[in-house]
């Protein structure tokens, strides 16, 4: 299976860099990816070397490019309820919250994190749509007393089995030893930062969220300087851990056509006892149910290469009735896996389906999420 | 002055391609941008052969990045003078608007053409900004009747001094007559559009509006089939010639961080007469003044090469008091031309100011827009 096309990419001032950006260039990134108007890192050297490193050691990304939408004043926790269909009253100071935003015809805005810094204080850390134009729309008619902007915070990803130490090493054992989807305000040196102990790996993991990006080359290079005994490198995001890990990518696995029960995973993280924009419209969802589904996907041929360049479609006894949104190979389960948008009737794991490559047909069984556990141990690679 | 850093890009399914893709990589498109999540041709041969062929003769811009906004329903007209500035009581059906889209504090969320093709039938053809999800979330309590959604529509642009020959050789005398700013609906021998009498150049020109992906390359075909006796060829859209024009590029030039007031020649999009989202504090702008202006300004050096790879700090007696966004150089004023943001003490056309380019510091003064009024014949290159 061959690499997606490519061709000659020119940088261009509508494309805003992270403040690594320069850092990235010098540990030897040689493709950018493009996210929230921003460049990301999409590969340095070979994204088989990179993932063996993540899962073997210490990996630093730079995510820069999730953005912040900051919701403060009077009624911040009122109004924050209204975007996302999670129960925020369950939602304590310094925890964070995996918050799908839900528009009033119950369709995903976007799958933050959502960070509750203060009691009227929360971070909602994007995927790749522009979800604050939805909080500013609602704002216009919602009567609510509060303040919505884009901060200056420019997250980094600290992911692997070493990352607790590289922490440590920064910040202390309280810091280190936060609790999954837990965070901590406070700064390094005097370098304001966030730390979360989140990410998009199913490794452990932690996110910097740096306060200041006058100070992203300082940040990284501290953090890079603390992972040296733990071979800390360079690396862009994964998008093999993250397919072992059963974690979407919003704007491609799932869109605004999407509903959280049309995801396998997603439908737990809906709490009706909220009250919150587009509750009704997925009560409906609810109760009616879903008539497709994405799922699981294990594919046969040879192994496939970094991502997908486009969706392909899924058939059954020869007629089309899906399509693949996510593939790649899992190089410790020596196995393509991916998701694929089924008809409800073949969402059940076990169900032969036929997807169509460019190469030719390919065989595949839909599987349950996720691929790895990480409560368990993985296989050694 | 150099090209934009450059690096290899892999194409991957969260980009959508546009129902064009093939034509233009057939066409011979080397690069690409991303522009509402999909990929825009940005480069086939040469910036300036590009240029010329657009001046001189005609050209066709793969274009369905532009993606819409479709608002139907029986409170169309009023939901949508919700979203603008723009005094939709003065727009008939069949006419179109530039009309930027306002959040609750005046910032600029948009600046797409609507299109209104009913009574309660509108689109928004949207510049580089999730649009639609502000739309969706004024709707969650705006207790308005509409339907929101994007519609399968792919626009093309043709472009040039002979794009009239094209349309009348497509659509016949009275789509090829349509006035500035009006559109018609209708098929080319079953294939549905638009065709509107719009576009990014200040040349005369015109966007045909598919309204089905999957005969994109029919529709394609038969342009350029059309074009034959026009000399038309593909290119990408011109960095230079909007710059001519006084077009704005919406994410660079400005963002939702400025109001119309603050940018040269959109203030009279302001009218103050409808009743729109942030139209009070708009309002207040007005009364208040602005403290800085995007303005033009033209520039000493070599002639630059295609479009800035970074925003430039601004100089005024060797002190930083603002920053270029955009720049380029027309071939036919023979100048470098751009816009900077500066301190509206020094707004006024002719202020002399220094821009700090990589090569060092380079002489620029303000200049009225347009640098080339559509309206005056133009200087011959």
């Amino acid at each position: 299976m061959k690499a997606p096309y490519s061709f000659t990419f020119y940088t261009a001032s509508w494309y805003r860099r992270s403040p690594y950006w320069q850092r990235t260039v010098e540990a030897g990134c040689t493709s950018w990816d493009l996210y929230n108007h921003m460049l990301i890192p999409t590969l340095y050297d070979d994204d088989e070397r990179e993932y063996w490193h993540l899962v073997e050691h210490v990996g630093l990304w730079d995510v820069a490019v999730e953005r912040q939408v900051e919701i403060t004043g009077p009624d911040a926790a009122r109004f924050t309820q209204l975007l996302t269909c999670r129960d925020l009253s369950r939602c304590d100071v310094l925890q964070c919250k995996y918050a799908p935003i839900i528009a009033p015809n119950g369709g995903i805005v976007n799958d933050p994190i959502l960070l509750r810094l203060g009691e009227d204080h929360f971070w909602l850390s994007l995927a790749d749509s522009d979800a604050m134009l939805y909080a500013l729309g609602v704002q216009a008619f919602a009567g609510m007393d509060v303040t919505i902007r884009e901060p200056d915070v420019s997250p980094l990803q600290v992911q692997g089995p070493r990352s607790r130490d590289v922490i440590r090493s920064l910040f202390g054992d309280a810091v280190a030893g936060l609790r999954y989807y837990r965070c901590w305000g406070g700064d390094l040196d005097g370098i304001p930062v966030v730390v979360s102990r989140t990410g998009w790996t199913g490794e452990i993991g932690y996110e910097i969220y740096l306060r200041d990006g006058s100070r992203g080359i300082e940040l990284w290079d501290r953090v890079m300087r603390a992972g040296e005994p733990f071979e800390i490198r360079a690396i862009a995001p994964s998008d093999q851990r993250r397919l072992e890990a059963g974690i979407f990518n919003y704007g491609n696995d799932m869109t605004i056509e999407d509903t959280p029960f049309h995801v396998t995973g997603m439908e737990r993280l809906v709490e009706l006892d909220a009250d919150f924009i587009g509750k009704e419209a997925l009560e409906r969802v609810a109760s009616r149910g879903v008539d497709r589904k994405l799922v699981g996907v294990e594919l046969g041929g040879e192994p496939f290469r970094m991502w997908l360049e486009d969706f392909w479609d899924v058939r059954r006894d020869g007629e089309v009735v899906g399509r693949l949104v996510s593939a790649s190979h899992s190089f410790r389960l020596q196995q393509n896996i991916g998701y694929v948008w089924v008809p409800i009737a073949l969402a059940e794991p076990g169900t032969d389906l036929e997807v169509l490559s460019p190469d030719g047909p390919v065989a595949a069984i839909t599987a349950p999420l996720p691929f790895l556990d990480p409560h368990k141990d993985v296989p050694k690679g």
